[in-house]
């Protein structure tokens, strides 16, 4: 089981860079075996070209290395806190893609402007608040996850699959870790797209509810008719 | 001939991916054999690279499955409301590709700037009007085929081969499947640089009515002059 | 010779795709024979890829076709007032190249913003004037040659190896047909980064003269000590 | 010592087209011995493509060619005046890299808007003065690295690891070639994001000095904790 995890994280990891979504080492993909409280994660500043599937580091949700013989990724406490609250994601996605980046340096959402976004996302994709100087200084990567969890309060984290850290990066979750890389690739898109709308037409409103609905829920509600069975 | 049209069918929905106009499964292609009334489309939510020339779905004009063992594409109803209403079109394209979906979430269409865009469209390309609560909720992609056929009033749809659904993205045809799949490049394009005109300049008016007919007519009036006999 | 200079205007026309200038077949190449008064151009509409050497069109310099089986370019009467107004050239590019194509539809020429303009353009790119109907209706394509020409007045084209038609999209020359194309990328990359330079500050000025100069003349002056000898 | 330096600035030389951070030959790369006082850098106005490792030209501090049949690359005088004033670098990099050339042609430095820029660089990343005539028409080189170092003044050169140089392009270093490399891939990807993010929220503020810091100093610092050790 953990050995198929390892496997299936690192095959996520290895996604990254060929949706070209990051640059070097700059992003990680995790994934979680509920049934033990494990988690699997990619190691600290690897290459990706370097990296073999033996690398990943397999952790407890109190962040203690259970196996591998690197330092986990230095967002890890990030993920476990995603974890820990969101108890229905299965995989969890950090990169620095160029366009939700920039969404997140400008400290705003990404607001639902089409039926792109409204296949995935049931609403605007949030951005979390400035963190304090006392976050910062303090457990930072706790704290980064701390206001994520604070921008989901009444929301269903499956129906957002994704949030802009401010002045950082997105990170985006999913089922499982390659689902989790397919909403990482989705949200890149949608951001392209609406900055690209904005730049064309800059009062651009949102979509309207009912549109956007609709769409959520013919991929996503329980009368879904989207793919075959 | 139902075994050829699959088969063009199905090369036409994988030159979306080669073109770039398409993200995972965001797009599909269809045809139409106007002698039986039978249209060739691509199975909803399978990916083009698992993909065979037998999985394409045949269904006749009223939506009924004819051959195949998969779903259709959940778009079919738009394809078969604008098979009926345009006669003269043998393939429909649809995608989110990125410049003309993010015209179309402006809700506005693309203006002719230049001889690229007159070379295919004899004047703006279309966007359609926000569809109304009603139409959204009932049979939705039907209503999405009727209010492409209501900006069309009036207009030859061969002399402009494609629009801009409202808070959607484009449905673009021609005279077949990879004609279609032709004029979905074009208009891709042309949203593109539309956008950077504007970018540029912001108030830049459409071009000279007829600079643009005379481009328009050196490729398809009746004394084209352009490419071999 | 003749042969010869059908080969190198076949593996010029062959580098537009391949430095990704064009999209189907909206581009052409052509070069000079000035002893024998001879021009060689690309078919009409005829995909790169299809393309044979043989294909290649020759033309004298009123436009009979000399040699070859297809018919030449649309643009040949251009291409033929260029070569007989600007002596010194011997290669000719037409593309429809994305970020120059843009700036031709703004109807704006492009400013020097650059180290890299300068390296290559003594100057402002220019953009033609519009057309008036007379012209458009009547000998368009060699119209479009006058008012290129028009553009140059007092100009030495091979300090400014290139312009912009209005509304339309860039005509870019060398002294050979390789060194054409190598200009036609040139001018796409300075009309790409002329235009980020706006978006990133929309009231930039043209850079210095004297900087301007400096650069053009270290590469294209009589003591120009760029590159090797 | 010598020759495996060599081995490195070729290799450093072909990661520009790699990392598409070059057109043509716009760009070039050196590093040095600083033991023996000797600079190995690419020759001028060579193709990458038809570049060996033998091609690369050896100069001492004072620009005197010690070993290689090539001129050295025009913008020796730059990178020799950068390696005695910043004591520290091992490696330089000067690219005509599209986004980081036109922030450079707007003559504004690059704010820190975001973590990314946060991991490499403590602040924003400087633009040069405009050059006087008098420089420009002078020991243009030389002047050019004269400007860099003054914009430079009580600052450390591996902490800000990159310039803009007024009106022209990025100045890149590192520890090494292949480091300064790295460098200016992250300048390029830091530029495109500030100017996205200015496109998408025109007045955005810069980040956080605090969060600025962290990242900074989690990579950096004493205390650094990313990567493995």
């Amino acid at each position: 089981m953990l050995q198929q995890l390892k496997e299936t994280v690192f095959k996520a990891n290895l996604a990254l860079p060929k949706y070209q979504l990051v640059t070097f080492t700059w992003g990680n993909v995790s994934g979680i075996d509920r049934e033990n409280g494990l988690v699997v994660i990619k190691p600290s500043g690897v290459e990706y070209f370097e990296m073999k599937s033996k690398d990943m580091v397999v952790v407890d949700l109190d962040g203690n290395v259970v196996d591998g013989e690197l330092k986990p990724s230095s967002d890890t406490p990030t993920h476990l806190a995603l974890y820990k609250a969101f108890e229905n994601i299965g995989g969890i996605v950090h990169t620095h893609s160029a366009w939700a980046t920039s969404w997140a340096q400008t400290g705003q959402g990404i607001p639902a402007y089409g039926t792109t976004h409204a296949d995935y996302f049931q609403g605007e994709i949030p951005c979390t608040r400035p963190m304090t100087e006392k976050e910062i200084n303090g457990d930072y990567e706790l704290e980064t996850g701390n206001v994520i969890i604070e921008a989901f309060e009444n929301m269903n984290p499956l129906h957002t699959p994704g949030v802009l850290v401010n002045s950082h990066a997105p990170f985006v979750w999913g089922t499982d870790p390659m689902n989790a890389v397919h909403n990482a690739v989705v949200i890149e898109e949608v951001a392209k797209m609406a900055a690209k709308t904005r730049s064309i037409k800059a009062d651009t409103p949102p979509m309207d509810q009912t549109l956007l609905d609709r769409h959520f829920n013919r991929k996503h509600g329980k009368d879904a008719y989207y793919g075959q069975k």
